[in-house]
């Protein structure tokens, strides 16, 4: 499939859907819609993932289709505002696409696939809107059962919100793999239930249902492979999301922690007067939180050191991390995931 | 308004909301729905509520208003399964009140209104299915802000679902006000929601914007009062529904904890695999867990002795608690609130 990935005003850095896909998906990524950046290239902001062209906007992309093989399959949006909105300057960009019959795959709270344009134009030109955050029919509350599948259950948890779980959980799962484990991943958020083609979208999910949604996932997959690495979403200190890592913590039940952590954050992304605590006491907060439902452990870190220039500073901010910890640490990006994997695995 | 109470074969130890209802409403409650007890009263089974006689069927109910006035507006579901499915064996008693005119209301998971035949009833004889459980529109993430009103904001939280969080939530309001405080309740739940008339179910609420859902009511009405009584949910250590009791803790942001217990619980309910922690561990939990958003304290505790028969033994069960979170405590239903209000505003 050929996408374009819709990331106004935020690429790269507020893009965190638009880096994941771009890092990991299948897919070929023909353009990156950034009206703050046209004409320039992926590559030269983000020199590790998917290469592509920046455009201002879709209409760069269509009608210009000469051999009529289509040029673009879907539009993808690759940001998302706090609270999940649709940004409405992004409207001409959908529409544009969905006329030029596109698919449109969003994960945002609010749902495309319900605004009446939308569904309007795509009934007309036969196209799909995929709206990942939909959570699926039939949810239940968590039975507290997960650890009774034969996997190895690995749970990548966070300081923050967009401190690098996803990434983290992708690395580990491929690294494992490399290995030669049988390892899958268990997507709970939007974007990783776009680059792995399934997964349930645990934020949208009914509160009740949190914990019994993870749940349901490790129950369908846990027999099928030696390890899964399980997506973490927001943190235990967060002042929006912390429900939503309460029931991902006790609904999948797991073997072991990763905490991920972003260098230099020092509080809460888009709530700054919430300072983080120490390093040191995420790990007793996350394995003291467990411990009723399932006794876990921090087994290793993952620092986002994208903000350290030189590779020295990256490498005293991982030490001061992993001591931090008492535990191996790595950057999965830019020094790879192996060295923590015997600690993981 | 006159109500009928259905709650089968779960009266009244298992009928929570029953209960509630029981206990607070300004309603004339005409009867409660028990096949396991028909002729016999709620004054037997619980002395302190309401007294209403039991009968067999909604059939009991209707057809016999020969003065032509009405005998029951509304049937209210007083009882709710794990997972907030609805029981078939109950269809017969929703249908004959829709068929009589009843209104009915539901806080169940499953909506009674999407239900085709009760919709099709419903329209067919003029008469409303009211189901508390659905969420209102517009919900948001929380920003964080809830301790930014006027009023004194007092959360109940519990060692497990079922001890007490709604009971001492209505109770230590009720203490307060008549001590001459203005004191609000703001409920999270479907009982406190049909005794109060409004609230937000938080459990039904997407998981996102649980916490964001208890600032909202918090905000909207924290200016009004002096102290505003948060109805509290599940519980921090709870397999299925911790995510709740952490978007509740935090979206509140409150001034002031109450920790409910009910004497005798050693494993979570329905959940039997799992031991509750020791009493002295849920103070450090809940003001730990709260404190990277808010600074808070338990106060004071809520025993429900009601297994306890002699008052010996309530008050040396009562004494114990109080020891082991360091503070006052009560049962508030069979020793008033006075003895903690102090404590707690």
């Amino acid at each position: 499939m050929r996408i374009a990935i819709l990331a106004h005003e935020k690429f790269p850095h507020r893009a965190k859907t638009a880096l994941g896909v771009l890092r990991y998906t299948d897919d070929e990524v023909v353009a990156v819609l950034d009206r703050d950046n046209p004409g320039r290239r992926v590559a030269e902001f983000v020199p590790d993932v998917q290469d592509a062209p920046i455009v201002e906007s879709m209409a760069d992309l269509v009608g210009r289709d000469r051999d009529g093989d289509g040029d673009v399959d879907a539009l993808l949006i690759g940001i998302s505002p706090i609270g999940g909105a649709f940004d409405e300057s992004w409207r001409a960009d959908v529409r544009t696409a969905l006329e030029a019959g596109c698919d449109v795959i969003s994960g945002l709270h609010y749902f495309l696939g319900e605004d009446e344009e939308f569904a309007a134009l795509a009934a007309d030109h036969g196209c799909e809107i995929r709206d990942v955050r939909e959570p699926p029919e039939g949810l239940s509350v968590s039975r507290g059962v997960a650890d009774e599948v034969s996997a190895e259950v690995v749970l990548t948890v966070g300081t923050d919100c967009s401190v690098g779980k996803l990434t983290t959980t992708m690395e580990l799962a491929r690294a494992a793999r490399e290995a030669g484990h049988d390892a899958a991943v268990i997507p709970t958020g939007q974007t990783g239930i776009m680059i792995e083609g399934w997964g349930t979208p645990v934020d949208r999910v009914v509160s009740d249902f949190a914990a019994g949604a993870v749940e349901e996932m490790i129950l369908e997959t846990g027999e099928d492979h030696d390890y899964l690495f399980v997506e973490g979403q927001g943190s235990i200190v967060h002042p929006a999301y912390s429900g939503v890592t309460a029931g991902i913590l006790h609904g999948s039940m797991p073997d072991r922690l990763v905490l991920c952590h972003a260098a230099g954050t020092e509080v809460i992304h888009g709530y700054e007067s919430f300072a983080l605590p120490p390093i040191e006491e995420y790990v007793e907060r996350y394995e003291s939180f467990a411990a009723p439902v399932r006794e876990t452990e921090v087994v290793a870190g993952a620092l986002n050191t994208a903000d350290l220039e030189s590779e020295a500073d990256a490498r005293t901010a991982l030490d001061e991390f992993a001591t931090a910890i008492d535990g191996p640490a790595t950057d999965v990006v830019r020094f790879g995931a192996d060295e923590v994997l015997d600690a993981v695995i």
